[in-house]
């Protein structure tokens, strides 16, 4: 009585007809071609090493908070995160790292009131739809690489509040956050969070390092001791580690023919057990494809 | 530098006019009248103890899938889930427990085949509507404490899975399972196995016992080893505990005109930095308000 796991079931249908097969979105992945996958940029993945081992990699957004991006990518270089910690953990909702309330000076060049990089210039996307209605915005589809909520009218484009995205902590408007106190979306896709932060990211490796730690027991998950605190060993930028030693990681070009057939199957899925394609698909359960590379 | 904890804000505008105020979720839960909550029967309460102290309590669902929710009352009152455990937790999908490979007996009266209570009839049921976009059913909205997805034209209707719901581990159809192994979602929906699995219920509390457990490192999030298994003490109905022991909880009647408030603030967040209200909210970031009572 294994759901999802259908070994005794294929093996009582052995002797029968062998079913239709039908595409999964893993075997898609798998069959893709690798000229369909963009590598990402040294520049633009954040490694976090807690101090206990694990690894979390965060993918940077230039393209939707610029200055916000430059900020993090400058704190990293400083090594402001030295002595940071994981000091918030709300269920269903976010992980948060920093360094919390400590006063540590800024390193040069960092922008003490960046703008609101809340949402951005439609100009310039190429933006590849969804085809599913979205409970947030008027429009939702694909841009280099991300998810995006858009808006025709207005003119404008906002990188969505998805399970794992990454966004600037900050206090009441209309301060925006440095960027030195991140957050991670560790539940379902806290949307109503979307063109109110800065999203600057997403964790493309690693996430269940976040989302699996215990739930800080003060209000908004803070946790209560500070020995609580998860400590961070080290943040760097990939291009600040040697060739041989940084992740690298890609993602399914949208324009690619594997994303389009990916796209159908998440909508329709037909494998396995599921009897009933769901006709449509929200853009947080079918975000971009990312994996590892070499 | 600590966002969503707007102290140091609230200090800094102490001595500026005071900012309008405008109504949380929160307060408007804190102001809500008793009578516009129902409780919850104790026969719909199931209490899962953890080896380790921690409670899990589940609301079973009569209503979408009475023969699955009387199965798992007669293996509740049998002691079936005696020495089970969580044995499967993937990551920004489910938590998984039961007994897992072992062949235990059923006791008497547990239906083996049950009807594929997927989706039920709409007749009977009195619907709030959301009024916001869904990208998995024509509608969404709320009946008798539930959230709901409906088809008015095929006229169906069944539970989402929203983030803590509860449904039934099967194998390959046209299985349906029998109750005895179920999971919770712990991430984003999974709302594509609406309408292919039996949803039975919705963790009430506690679901943070399932979502901060270390992820299964084998196919599909599954333990590898039987000593990473979580094991149970004991499940129970509350119905099976004393007067005096027994958990209670209650919901927020979708028909009270605090449920309407919740729901348009939900929609139009503008409390400390909502900036942009959303106009929209999604099913499962809009479920139905559980509290404990007394």
């Amino acid at each position: 009585m294994r759901p999802f796991l259908p070994l005794a079931a294929v093996m009582l249908v052995a002797a029968a007809p062998a079913p239709p097969k039908f595409a999964t979105p893993t075997g898609i992945i798998a069959e893709s071609k690798p000229a369909e996958w963009n590598a990402i940029a040294a520049d633009d993945l954040m490694v976090i090493d807690l101090k206990d081992g694990k690894r979390i990699v965060v993918q940077l957004a230039p393209l939707f908070a610029p200055v916000h991006v430059a900020n993090i990518r400058a704190l990293a270089k400083s090594g402001y995160w030295q002595g940071a910690a994981i000091y918030r953990v709300q269920d269903n909702y976010v992980a948060q790292w920093g360094n919390n309330d400590s006063e540590k000076p800024l390193p040069p060049g960092v922008v003490k009131k960046p703008p609101a990089e809340y949402h951005r210039s439609l100009r310039g996307l190429k933006i590849v739809p969804l085809g599913s209605p979205d409970s947030y915005a008027p429009m939702v589809g694909y841009t280099a690489g991300w998810p995006v909520a858009y808006d025709p009218k207005a003119g404008t484009a906002n990188l969505p509040h998805c399970y794992a995205s990454v966004g600037v902590g900050r206090d009441l408007s209309p301060d925006t956050g440095i960027g030195g106190e991140l957050y991670a979306a560790i539940g379902h896709a806290p949307r109503s969070l979307d063109r109110v932060i800065a999203v600057v990211g997403r964790v493309v490796g690693g996430i269940e390092h976040m989302a699996s730690l215990p739930r800080g027991t003060e209000a908004l998950g803070f946790y209560k001791e500070r020995t609580s605190d998860v400590p961070i060993a080290n943040v760097r930028l990939a291009s600040m580690l040697s060739e041989t030693e940084r992740p690298r990681f890609e993602y399914l070009k949208e324009t690619s023919a594997s994303f389009a057939r990916w796209l159908r199957v998440k909508k329709n899925r037909r494998d396995d057990f599921y009897i009933r394609p769901a006709g449509g698909v929200d853009l947080c359960n079918a975000a971009v494809p990312v994996r590892p590379s070499k």
